[in-house]
């Protein structure tokens, strides 16, 4: 029986969640804090922490009053953002569609793939080629249209954290040789550093679990905020949530789909953003990650309540 | 509005079936028949057609009469009886579950990716490695499994195309390294020969559209026949729909996902099986290729129906 | 001061050779035997030989009693044959000359090179491709004319060893891998069991140490046998001492080039076969190998003789 | 017979060379100019010019009036220097040493090889590390470093083109990506601008072919100046003699090797520099390219010239 919000009750729900986060703490046990990113290995690799968001209200689990960088995460925020700007053709132009079986930082596929864009916009490559189509003013111009629109998606001033935008700035190397390759090859227009600066504050936006829920309730409304106003279309949000499913979790993306069946978009930072779509919003965040680089607490609570629940898309 | 079941009836259906297929035939003179496999190029390239079937019984519009094999859509078939055979985990010890970049038949992966196992069961690397695992005595055995196991669904006895499988396995070099690669690396087990004569054999299954429906409808319903048996755990039907969605129209999945988002296998005779999960299933025959290998004109056909009923998953 | 033969002196050029010898037994240590052919692993990895050829007769060293197979050290006799078969422009439609960066039984570049044929003739999937250039009637005859070719440069009955030979059709999956892939892009010609069978017996071909140095000593005489018969044009043997330099030590040429520039070429058996052009020839067997494939204490023994008689070639 | 100094007579040398030079000349029109470094499309398509350098003097044909910039021909020069500076081990614990069958501008193998170090110093990235190990105060202080180098081998107080340098550093993008790939993965100690900015000063050094071949007259003779000074080890001479054989004409090294078989490097602008050791240096500009980069003249010519002079090492 699939979930069904005329059988909600927040007490039964409640005591679900708990008992699932009771259950799974124990796996951050088996995982480890970032550590690419010196400013994101201050996370506690035994916090976690869950939302979820209906048209009831929120219930939470957990540890879920910390304030966490959205890393990966803002991919599907500014992939909106340039779809609605842009449209899907330009937008399409530059970046692929298609899940790719290698880690979220490789480069090897810009040589090889023809046409040489990047697979698909989850990827660094993609999400750094996605950021260089944004409109606004320079990179503050930019960054203050991405900030607003979460601003007004989950109705709070959100910023972003000045010293995980330094720390990704010292360490980004890996992500400029992707710019630059991608420059090199007529991908990525604009200025290599301010795209990259761009991208790097993006990636340091602060959020909790409770805002990353109401993101995700927003896309399982299908872009409509609670007063009824229509912010993204319903096409955007229907392409940002298949690409949640296809590539949403690096190149786990295909077994998170096998054996949870949501769409969802995690950082390394320990955060993960899904959807039931029409249903619910879910916000986690557990910064001890895989070896792919998910919230190893966060899949294994999300597996639970998927088959608790009946989540699954599939 | 959700393709409903309620506000099933079977005149307007039809109507917007037959102007679907009148809409979309036009793309066939787009694509070009298959050459790789000799047998293949005896396709009509004009030919399209596509029934659908629910629990109100099927419709159709266009060229249904035709039987044809079934190529790659026979790995979901496959899939799900060596699943039934080995459980889980077996099977996944033996081929992994990431979409990939890469074209459907290639081997680049298998000696760059750790552990050395094909990526997902929808490329032929995986498909075979898959093969091998199913029970039965010799290929004979085997193959009767899979050709029972397709008849008890669709009710009628089926068979392969001799002189398909001949062509196949006259063409099949490209099967053979991917096979002879696995063998080395030790993911393949068993004889080399008799694994691609079975895989060979399965690709040569012959079925019409009505048949593949019934196959979709069977998926649709979660594994259980009309008469009510559960031929299929409710489990395996999610996995093989899942990897429909991840890997099944090659790598051009995560486009169709986008722009259709129905779970659909197709093969490279010119054969779609689409699943819309709890409601349809589709069978279609177009043997007018894109250059990813997927039925031209099927897929223009499916991305319209899925605008105009609604079918998406996402 | 390069080595001369006017200054040859067989009882000084002795003691060196002994002195060498005993300096380097020590590096076997540091090795171990191949373990891909079972039949390789009865290799006494303690065990290393020399023996120097030229004008004034042979000098040996060690452990020269043995016959071993010759393994990939048959690659230059078999691209000799062929070059002189067929000629240089038939030979290089189907095997390129360029030395590449990937290990000997690497199949990627198959994939991604353009045109689809192996790098070098000194790899795995070139020497395969080259085996299916040769003339003579079915395995049997081309296998005789290899081995008559082979027995006219040491003036002794070569055969193959029957135990090695089945050793390796038992376990050449990997070449049948490639055999198969280059069938399949069209770069292989004929029955691919046919031309394994054929390579497979080449690789099993047995000689010592003193018949390495003599066919050594045939290519740095250009090709002119001892009666002063020109059995291989110049032409040929110039080619295959280039290719010596450039990729006869699997991936270590260039490290070899650089601390030994001596052209050779190794197998997995541990032979060596060196040359010096228009002065020595030189045999070297020692079974314990090192990273790459190739005799560890035979390399270090070469290029200590190389410093001691300044050979190289740079 | 080897060529032979002995024999040298520059009347009949001038003759040979001349019309060498008048036989290849046709080959410029199969070719042509690099364009992706704007300034060098300035280059004279049609312009074909060779000096050779000997004990005797020098002999020249053609168009030898022009300076032209370095272009990949600096990376022996720089290479030298780096191995004086810093010594063998440090230089190769920085770069590897084996030929790639890749092109020149890769980036594939820094992501696949481990440990993740270019394959070899002729390669760009390979060459911008051994740039970033370089003595001296700042960008300047080595840059005067390297021109005080090349000025002392060749008596003339060289420069570089700032119009080429500009023009390097506005289309380098691939090399930056390769840079900071390099800056990722600790290959590549220190700014990556800086590194660059040297690195394309470095390409833009202006020569003409008497002084190129000035350069390979002091490679021939092992270090030494003309006044008998040793001014670089033969050690480090014999290194990158090596490497020009092994990989200093791009990927295309291994044909150069097998039809030339002399000791060469070339650069995008036109220009080789050719090492005949113990004996001859070679300048030669040309600047219309064949598909691998190298001067499509130049090429022929060198290969005319070694069959009539039996110049080849091989």
């Amino acid at each position: 029986m699939m979930f069904s919000m005329l059988a909600w009750n927040t007490d039964d729900w409640q005591i679900d969640l708990t008992d699932a986060l009771t259950m799974n703490r124990h796996w951050t046990g088996n995982g480890s804090v970032a550590d690419y990113i010196p400013e994101l290995r201050w996370g506690d690799p035994n916090q976690l922490g869950i939302v979820v968001t209906s048209n009831y209200g929120s219930i939470k689990a957990g540890d879920c009053g910390m304030e966490f960088t959205l890393q990966s995460i803002v991919k599907i925020l500014t992939l909106m953002l340039a779809l609605e700007d842009q449209g899907e053709e330009k937008v399409f132009s530059h970046v692929g569609s298609e899940p790719t079986g290698d880690p979220f930082n490789s480069i090897i596929k810009l040589e090889t793939t023809s046409p040489r864009k990047p697979l698909n916009p989850m990827i660094n490559a993609g999400a750094i080629a996605v950021c260089s189509l944004l409109s606004g003013q320079g990179v503050e111009g930019k960054m203050s249209r991405i900030t607003s629109f979460i601003s007004t998606i989950i109705n709070r001033e959100v910023g972003y954290s000045h010293a995980v935008h330094t720390s990704e700035k010292e360490t980004g190397d890996r992500n400029r040789a992707l710019a630059y390759f991608m420059k090199d090859v007529g991908v990525l227009i604009g200025d290599v550093d301010e795209v990259l600066d761009l991208y790097f504050r993006c990636c340091s936006i602060e959020l909790t679990c409770s805002e990353l829920a109401r993101i995700g309730y927003f896309l399982a409304m299908k872009g409509r905020l609670e007063d009824g106003c229509q912010l993204v279309s319903k096409a955007t949000v229907r392409l940002v949530t298949t690409f949640m499913v296809t590539c949403g979790m690096y190149n786990a993306s295909g077994e998170f789909a096998i054996h949870v069946g949501i769409p969802a978009k995690s950082g390394v930072s320990g955060g993960i953003l899904a959807v039931v779509p029409d249903t619910l919003g879910i916000g986690i965040y557990g910064p001890s990650l895989d070896d792919k680089g998910n919230s190893i607490g966060g899949v294994k609570l999300l597996q639970d309540l998927s088959k608790r629940w009946d989540l699954s898309i599939f």
